[in-house]
């Protein structure tokens, strides 16, 4: 029988969007800008609450403008009026879309062009890890409207409000991690040897929306003798065969935040190497979680795990990184990367995702999710078993 | 007992991508661009059938650069190159991503330059209704590093081609309409007065996936006494009461192809200004249809509809147009509305989509999808009783 979890609550309050605007906007103080505009669905819903399948219609671009000072203002479509006063935001604009000669451009410079202007700088969504949701065209129009305002990157300062958690976007991803994490625990007894990799997703899909899942839009497949060759494609009609390594990876939501992780199992019995790779990645993963402390850089997090990882003869993986931010997104930014100095602070939520070739083609990647608290990271996933999981 | 409609094969032959990249290449000779470059999941997909629940993450950028001449290629994240070597394309180019310093902008700039160059001009996915998957910083850097192209809007392009539907796409979409087609006939068997908005979309989305939907993004429900205040937004837990119109739109997709059409039912009996609204409707959709032939402009169509609708009384629609293209999208150029110019032609797959307030707060809107052929509109969808059906 199933055991389900008790679900946070839906939505977030008034208090919660009032909080998260205010840190937002003591950032755009020292970051000077007065003020900076979002367009994509993230975006939009961290601010303001609002979410819509009509998102799947690219033709309307909709903005919602956070100033350095004062209430947020949305800058909309008519036909998204109705709903958009349903949120917490009450100063709504909208212009008759779509109009091609103008689609909101003028509406949002006027907009933008009378909030208090102290720095003369706007943020928009220029840079990484997040997408500019209007024709790039209206975009560079727009700054030739509001010649007193100068259009800057707004990324790392949207990224510094994001990438800091909340209590209430914790619980949220929390919730999800348990969920994938009892279904992960579970999938043994939903499958054997001879199934395929699409049975595998489908039946630990279905699973984690009996738990609770909203939607699973991420959950990628792979099976291979000893590892697998790739880890973000698949599933496909491949037959799980004895000597397999069967990856999957989980990227499930609930009220519009993510889980991230994967489990690795055993189909009947696996080889030593793989097995020893399996360790040197699970220990990966434990001093990971170790060091991933406030105050440490993401670089320095990197590097205890990649040296593990090398010791342990690994010739390198095609994923880039050993792990990431996550919240909205299945990725966000800071990345375990050499390079990267971002400095680990608590309220972040990040994935442990050390991985290696131990040999060509044979690939093993583990991965947890942690929140970082004052004393260091705490799994918000249950931990993976030290030995895989076994299908019989 | 439910009957199911035979699938067209899923996936496109390499003969199909050919023949697409032939048509783009000669639109890039007629609009004088040495290539085009895209980024978006469905540009990327309809040029080379690679797709990806990789796309949830939002963190490296991937291209695809289509010359003016020759084969195309894809500039992607290392971390993809297994995955687009099953598809039909050959040429493939990495890079180690992500990373923030140089995050395939130097291959991308070099692959460009390397095309062969007569007009020193390349089109970006710049303009409207499709949006750019790179950071636009990136964006704007990209032109720096090839001082000898000059990057333009080439949206009007790719429009261009994908607005004209080949045999294997309309087969895609036919069948996704038939089936959403099915679906809505048999909705009056699957909800009573009593049930909640929520209801009716969860056991229509269902039957829909039963009848061979892979998925169903867009599915508004909007329940109101003899009308709906908006079209884009819900379901919400509102019962469906004596009196109600129930409105439902649908965006289901088969392979990658969308059907986008509505249904209005009539929960119990609506009184006599409804019906009077829906028979304006319906009989204006009729009129679409038929002015929707080769030759017209989208303007002209919109005319009719509008003139109709303008005549039995109607005080407006905050929807901003009478109907679009589809295919990949749920929403595509070119759009039914003022000042419209764009000429129909053989091929193209359109929405017709009249609607009307007929008093504050009552909106009734119809919708059919339609294939254009040298003989004019034929429908793709089972065309809508005269009458509302019946929830009881």
């Amino acid at each position: 029988m199933t055991i389900l979890r008790n679900p946070p609550r839906r939505g977030f309050c008034a208090d919660e969007f009032a909080l998260r605007v205010q840190r937002m906007q003591s950032i755009l103080r020292a970051e000077e800008l007065d003020a900076v505009f979002v367009t994509s669905p993230s975006n939009i819903r961290y601010f303001t609450g609002f979410d819509s399948q009509f998102w799947e219609s690219p033709t309307r671009p909709w903005f919602v403008v956070v100033p350095r000072e004062g209430a947020i203002i949305a800058v909309i479509p008519e036909i998204g009026a109705p709903e958009m006063a349903r949120t917490w935001v009450n100063d709504i604009r909208t212009w008759p879309a779509p109009c091609p000669e103008d689609d909101g451009v003028s509406l949002l410079a006027d907009t933008l062009s009378a909030v208090p202007r102290r720095f003369g700088r706007v943020g928009a969504e220029m840079g990484r890890e997040m997408a500019l949701r209007m024709p790039v065209s209206d975009f560079l129009d727009l700054g030739t409207r509001m010649p007193e305002m100068k259009i800057v990157d707004g990324t790392p300062a949207l990224w510094q409000a994001r990438m800091i958690k909340t209590e209430a976007e914790i619980d949220h991803i929390r919730f999800i991690c348990e969920v994938a994490s009892d279904a992960y625990i579970g999938l043994p007894d939903l499958i054997s040897i001879g199934d395929t990799e699409r049975t595998a997703v489908k039946r630990l899909r279905a699973d984690m929306c009996a738990r609770g899942a909203d939607s699973v839009p991420f959950m990628p497949a792979i099976s291979g003798p000893g590892g697998v060759a790739q880890i973000v494609c698949g599933p496909q009609d491949r037959v799980l065969t004895q000597g397999d390594v069967l990856f999957i990876d989980t990227g499930a939501t609930y009220d519009g935040y993510f889980c991230d992780f994967d489990r690795v199992y055993a189909v009947g019995s696996i080889d030593d190497a793989a097995c020893r790779a399996n360790e040197a990645v699970w220990q990966a993963t434990e001093l990971g979680i170790q060091a991933a402390r406030p105050g440490a850089t993401m670089e320095s997090v990197w590097k205890v795990m990649a040296t593990a990882l090398q010791d342990a003869g690994s010739i390198g993986n095609n994923v880039g990184r050993l792990g990431h931010g996550l919240g909205m997104q299945l990725t966000e930014p800071p990345s375990f990367r050499e390079g990267e100095e971002t400095i680990i602070q608590p309220g972040m939520i990040l994935t442990i995702e050390p991985g290696m070739e131990y040999a060509p083609g044979k690939m093993i990647v583990h991965e947890e999710d942690v929140v970082i608290t004052e004393d260091g990271a705490h799994l918000l996933t249950i931990r993976a078993p030290r030995e895989m999981p076994v299908i019989s």
